[in-house]
């Protein structure tokens, strides 16, 4: 027990070392280094399995969706990463930030991303589309932290102005889903594969229990 | 939606602020500030529930127990500290680190606290009794994260010295559970309530399927 596995030590090429995070299934590690790369490792022996490149700075906030299929990274270059975990591949970069971002987390049902930054302000991204449906202003300098309530109805954010804020999603959620639709308006019309979303935004009246 | 609820803000007397949670019940907000206080802070009405003070210097992580029972918090000032989140009362201080706890994780069955250090070592908890079970060396230089593999087996540590270590906790659990009583014995001798702590330690060989 004094010893790890033996052939279980991970080298890493990062001259200094953060994060691990276990992923959900249990069978890959994660690990973020300060120099805006993640890697995947297999737990069974210690491999690499994948490097996802493409942040520019560091990482400040890694999550995982709790169904354990992606990973979302935030990162000072002003920009969230949205990858495959099993793939190791890009699925989106939310770009809006204008200032580091502090802090990331996806909603309990995977469908939102809320994202804390040093702009002062909170985003609130479709993890599917990739479109950013709302930023949230009130705090009066950083926001440092976000959390989502288990029902996923509400998000607290904390900023460097010593306020905790609470922002009722559910309020709003029609509206939410309209922006995202009129946004998504010219896209459809050139997509026609793109069925399921179409069928939501054809739906004129949400129910409330739509996953938020 | 692009203001937070009307008297839904809280105000903090911190300076700065760093982190804010959702307790898993969804009822109460925990947040840290930069000098070491953790709060609680009902939803319902944003008022102060509680102020677990103690800690002598900032509070660099927080982890809630699964069952959402206890907060952990892991200081600068060297210790762990395990808190009943309910009532609001400190359980235990974990000390034996000699330099900043940089990062603190509940097993998933909460039976156990795993620690990073920057005095370059792990440590693993005893949640109920507060005994310190083991310190695991071997990383050369700071560490920095600590990740459970969800089926309590394995434990991940990442440092400056940029390697991850996994370590087998399963392996020597029988000789864990025997370190912990006989640092206990002399305790159960006085202490004729403890039964349960009594019946663990009188088994003598224990389960593969034991909680760790």
């Amino acid at each position: 027990m004094n010893q790890p596995y033996p052939g279980r030590d991970i080298t890493l090429s990062s001259r200094r070392f953060t994060t691990v995070r276990f992923s959900p299934n249990g069978q890959s590690l994660v690990s973020v280094n300060d120099e805006g790369t993640i890697k995947l490792w297999s737990v069974a022996d210690g491999s690499l399995l994948k490097k996802l490149t493409g942040h520019s700075d560091r990482i400040t906030s890694v999550d995982f969706s709790s169904d354990g299929q992606m990973l979302a990274s935030g990162s000072t270059d002003h920009t969230i990463k949205l990858w495959h975990l099993d793939q190791g591949t890009e699925l989106q970069t939310f770009k809006g930030h204008r200032h580091r971002v502090s802090h990331i987390s996806f909603s309990p049902d995977n469908q939102l991303l809320a994202s804390a930054s040093l702009d002062g302000t909170v985003k609130l991204w479709d993890v599917k589309t990739g479109v950013e449906l709302r930023t949230l202003k009130g705090h009066q300098h950083w926001v440092t932290s976000v959390s989502f309530s288990p029902d996923g109805r509400t998000l607290a954010s904390a900023g460097s102005d010593s306020t905790i804020k609470l922002w009722n999603l559910e309020l709003e959620l029609e509206g939410f889903m309209q922006l995202g639709c009129n946004w998504l308006e010219s896209y459809l019309a050139n997509h026609s594969e793109e069925q399921e979303i179409r069928k939501i935004c054809q739906t004129s009246n949400r129910p409330t229990d739509l996953p938020l």
